[in-house]
C-alpha cells in the first residue's frame, strides 16, 4: 500500500485535508516530516473530518532521511522541473510505475513538498523517479492539498471495477414502444396535430425518434400512457 | 470551454480552492448559485491567491434553472448512486464525453452540490448524465474542493481538438427543457394528473428525467410543445 509523505508541511488545514482525501482513496498510511506548527494540530483535525483516524496514526520525522528510511520506490512531485536525470512521469502513469514495484514486493511513497517552497533539490534528489500533473504554464501553483488529492486519485485508479449499476426497471421491448406510439399517434389525429396532412408521416417520425432516443423503460413506457391519456381527457368542469 | 457551476456552496474557503485548481487546469467559467454566504467573499478571495480573476469574473444567480439556462450539456457530480434512469460516467471518462458535446457546438458544464448535503434530486434531474468519482465507500465524503480538483484534472486530460461537427438542429438550452417541463406540468396540473399530492414531486422528477434522457434538440422542444398543447386542446366538436 502506497504511503504518502507530506515533506515540511506548513498548514494545518493542508494536512487534514490531505487525510480526507487519502481515506477516500483507501489510502491509509501518512508521514509527516517537521511539520511548521505543533504536532498534534487543531486545524488538520477540523479538516480531516472523519479521517482523524489517519491523522492520529501519522507517522511523524524530523528528516526525510528518517522518514523514507525503508521506501524502496520514492516518488516526488513537483510543479517546476528540476536539471535532474530522473525519470519524469505523467501523473497519469505513476499508478502503473507504483504497481510495478508494489508487486515486486516494494514499500512505495510518494512525496510532497510545503506549500510555498515545494521540495528542495536535495529532497528531490532521494526519490526514484518525479511526477509532475500537467497544469496550466501560465498558473502552476496548485494547493498543496489539491496535489494530494489528485495523486491519491490516480493512485486508486483500477484497483476496482466502476460499479456497475444494475437496470432497476427493465428496458421496454419494442412492441410497448409502438403501442404507446399509436396511442400518441392516435390522440394528436383527433386534434388534428398533423397538419398539413402530407407532412403527417415525416412528423411521426420525428416525434418518434424523440422517445426512442430517451431508451425508455416498461415503467417509463407506462407514465407517458398516463400523460397522454390525461392530457388528452377534456378538462374538469 | 467547460464551465463549472457550485450549487449553493456554503464555505467561501471552498469557492476559492475551487476556483485557485480551475485556474491550474485552465478552466476559467465559474457560475455560483445561491452562495450561503455573501458576495464577494473574503474567505473565497485569500483562498483563491492568484485565481482572484475566476472569482471577479464567476457569474452569480439565485437558482439553478437561471444558471443552467443556456447549458446544452450538464453533468451532475453526486456521491450517492440516484434512483434514476441516467447515464453514469466513471470520473475517468468524463472529459471523452464532455469533448464529445462541445465538438457539436454544446454549452458544457459541470455542476456540483453544497458541502453537508450535495445535489438535490430535483437539481440532479436537469443532468443529462452523472459522474462520480470513485471512492472507498466506507469513506465517501469527498470534500468540495477536492471533487472539483478531480474533475477538473480529468477535464484537463488529453484537450485535443476533434473535428467538430455541427449539428443539424442545435441541443436545447436548459431554459428551453424548464419552460417545456412548466408547461406540461401546468397541463397536466390542471388534468389533476399527479396524485396523490404528496406524490407529486416524484411524479415530476420521473417525468423531467424521460424527457431529459431524450437530449432534445431546439426542433424537438418546439415539437413537443405543440403535442403538448395539441392534446390538451378541447375535443373539436
Amino acid at each position: 500500500m502506497t504511503i504518502v509523505i507530506l515533506v515540511r508541511p506548513q498548514m494545518g488545514e493542508n494536512i487534514g485535508a490531505a487525510a480526507r482525501i487519502m481515506k477516500n482513496f483507501g489510502i491509509f498510511d501518512l508521514r509527516i516530516v517537521a511539520p511548521r506548527d505543533s504536532w498534534p494540530n487543531k486545524k488538520a483535525e477540523a479538516m480531516a473530518v472523519g479521517a482523524i483516524d489517519i491523522l492520529k496514526n501519522a507517522k511523524i520525522f524530523e528528516t526525510l532521511e528518517e522518514a523514507a528510511s525503508d521506501i524502496q520506490y520514492l516518488v516526488a512531485t513537483t510543479a517546476r522541473m528540476r536539471e535532474m536525470e530522473k525519470p519524469v512521469l505523467d501523473s497519469a502513469v505513476i499508478n502503473k510505475k507504483i504497481m510495478e514495484n508494489a508487486n515486486k514486493g516494494r514499500k512505495c511513497a510518494v512525496m510532497f513538498g510545503p506549500e510555498r517552497t515545494g521540495l528542495t533539490n536535495q529532497e528531490v534528489v532521494l526519490a526514484d523517479a518525479i511526477v509532475t500533473i500537467p497544469v496550466n504554464e501560465e498558473y502552476s501553483s496548485v494547493n498543496l492539498a489539491q496535489s494530494v488529492a489528485i495523486i491519491c486519485y490516480e493512485l486508486s485508479r483500477d484497483k476496482k471495477k466502476a460499479s456497475s449499476k444494475p437496470e432497476r426497471s427493465p428496458m421496454a421491448a419494442k412492441n410497448d414502444i409502438i403501442s404507446l406510439f399509436n396511442n400518441l399517434e392516435q390522440q394528436l389525429d383527433k386534434k388534428e396535430f398533423f397538419r398539413p396532412r402530407e407532412k403527417r408521416q415525416k412528423m411521426v417520425d420525428n416525434l418518434r425518434n424523440i422517445f426512442l432516443k430517451a431508451s425508455l423503460t416498461e415503467q417509463e413506457v407506462r407514465t407517458l400512457r398516463g400523460v397522454i391519456t390525461s392530457l388528452a381527457r377534456e378538462d374538469k368542469k
